[in-house]
């Protein structure tokens, strides 16, 4: 069985083809720049070389056309014709109230999805655009979709209802939603796996720190809290996202900067994080250089960020009535053996403990915690498209 | 020595004049509706009946000239003149980062402190007033201005700036300052005392639970985080603020219910915390009540505010490194050994443990922790007063 992965963003697109019989990707392969000039598809094939495909693509389903044609050539493809792919799972970024689960997408679905981009209106426009495009050009082919707030539905209404009016969550659904979900549902499952025990007996934070970044404390393989909230703009400091902040900031800069919402979430989405303190860049790489050559700033921004996770991860376990495994995943998560081990300094007095040696290793599932650690932690690659195309299998095969 | 101890609000003055041989209040009393019809000022003497002036008070001049004759009164004062008091001190709610401690006041002060009222436009001028008023009364007495953000210039970079581009924090001091500076600092070296330990080598959580409210994680002396931000809009719910909330949500507000920054900024302020949850009030004994007689949403706020005091208490224990001790302050935190019980629930893990019968304490110093618990537990009431005027008689007496 073969399952297409697509995640379409606003002008980017990114698919694997996955053979579900050993859970490999067969291609994998991004599109970029859709409906700007300069498209271009890149295909990645295991034991082959790059395949570029540079045409114009004006839309989505230009780009998935291409997709297919890619998968389908006769010298860089690697399958033969479109019918071998068997189910395409759509990540999908908000799933409102209504999907506890990834769900078989039909007209009822994606009526449902319209309803959800008031929610997620930078989001889930392009993956409808995704799904829609995909239907045309694969009408007999079943879709899936897996939604990035499902695993947090498992939240109770005491982490996700804000001190707000409630009249503003019945009215505009105003509450936590969380995102990451697929990260955080298959590296807390790995993690309870890797410890040899059962997902309900275990408590885990998990750490998704990429350029967006959020962490949820599963108990039982139930959220109780997660970072992120409403929108993907709360929680931790991310690369260039403010997370957690004073309220009252937002409106204090429009009175004294004149500055519309849209300026502040502007500021607040792109220039803010890591990037807005160190002034160099949102990629730690260029910061950790920065900080070593004796910039104060770039210092300072990791000094902000590796504070406001370790203070999560307490607050996490906290939440959980104690904690058994944290997890560190995503581009930093998995690459950075320095954050890792700078959140974790201070922790010892919980049970956590990073083993340095152990802990210089950048994208395996190890265990990186000292022996003498009562509190394991890990360092686990995420894989988002092969949950996607799990969740599309059983969906599909029945 | 007598110290006059002065708290004025917009439309109300709270005083105590206070003998400083054993620290005791001789009187205190409180000024209400000043500026507007109605206006009432309510002495209390230890051992007498209340003693109540109804009369117009238009300016706080007027008001403080009404609480200098009910000091001095024949009948119901308790000195005989005016001359009698040694000093004011004044409680100031921010002094910005000029004031990281006490001052006695002079011009330059009071030029510093206009330029604060940027940063508290609701709190600084009616302080300003005050003293102001207070100087032209008593002209020969020396003043003194005791900031609520104070005792948190003690913090580190890393916790007092946002991730925010880095020249808001140049320009316009956009960074976390902290509130109830004087309650944390009080209660902090109280409880070192109580422990019979040298405040340098302790770890205390202060939770100022109040009808404003803010937890500080305080360390050797030193403040290592606190939950109030730029404004006191920041941290844990409270009786009508909504403390942290995905930033983006003001943004939100005012696309979809076009509403102002003003709007926004009063419905945070006024409208939100466990008052919005539950709609039924912002005092915690009318919730209480409700949440008995079945009203979900009233038993829903306090379970989120809970909720939040928990995880807060857990970050700041990773703060810090690990906690010695966890005190509970103000009039929620004084008062209601269930907050305090329903907010301890399930920190076990990290040694934290109430004893019910200890616990079972209204607005007493006293340890409620269990004895095999390895986190000391205590209720310390606050006494801003009494700092103010211990500050006072250091400053003014050398």
């Amino acid at each position: 069985m073969k399952i297409l992965v697509i995640n379409c963003g606003s002008s980017s697109l990114k698919y694997q083809l996955i053979n579900m019989e050993n859970e490999e990707a067969i291609a994998q392969g991004l599109v970029e720049r859709i409906g700007i000039e300069g498209s271009i598809l890149t295909q990645k094939v295991p034991g082959r070389d790059k395949y570029i495909v540079q045409q114009p693509m004006a839309t989505h389903k230009e780009a998935i056309q291409h997709v297919i044609e890619s998968l389908t050539d006769k010298e860089h493809g690697v399958i033969t014709s479109m019918d071998e792919i068997n189910a395409v799972g759509h990540r999908v970024v908000h799933g409102g109230e209504k999907y506890a689960a990834s769900v078989v997408i039909n007209d009822e679905v994606m009526a449902q999805l319209e309803e959800c981009t008031k929610l997620a209106p930078l989001h889930n426009p392009a993956n409808i655009i995704g799904i829609n495009s995909c239907k045309e050009l694969m009408p007999k082919t079943p879709m899936v979709g897996v939604f990035d707030t499902a695993f947090h539905q498992t939240m109770d209404k005491q982490a996700y209802i804000y001190p707000l009016p409630y009249e503003l969550y019945e009215k505009h659904g105003i509450r936590k939603y969380g995102f990451h979900g697929t990260s955080h549902k298959f590296v807390s499952a790995q993690v309870a796996e890797m410890m040899g025990k059962n997902i309900e007996d275990v408590n885990i934070i998990t750490c998704h720190l990429g350029n967006g970044a959020s962490l949820a404390a599963v108990k039982g393989g139930k959220v109780v809290d997660t970072s992120m909230g409403f929108t993907p703009l709360e929680g931790i400091a991310m690369g260039t996202r403010c997370g957690n902040i004073d309220p009252a900031i937002a409106m204090f800069l429009m009175r004294e900067e004149n500055m519309t919402a849209d300026d502040v979430d502007n500021l607040f989405n792109k220039k803010s994080g890591v990037l807005g303190i160190s002034g160099v860049s949102s990629d730690f790489r260029d910061i950790e250089n920065a900080a070593k050559e004796g910039n104060a700033r770039a210092e300072l921004s990791l000094d902000v960020y590796n504070f406001r996770v370790r203070e999560m991860i307490g607050a996490y376990a906290a939440a959980m009535g104690g904690v058994d495994a944290v997890v560190f995943t995503a581009g930093l998560g998995e690459n950075s053996p320095t954050t890792r081990e700078a959140i974790c300094e201070g922790l010892q007095f919980m049970g956590i403990k990073i083993d340095s040696e152990k802990n210089n290793v950048r994208g395996k599932a190890v265990e990186v915690s000292a022996t003498d650690a009562t509190v394991k932690v890990f360092v686990v690659p995420t894989n988002e498209e092969l949950m996607i195309a799990r969740d599309t299998k059983t969906l599909t095969t029945k």
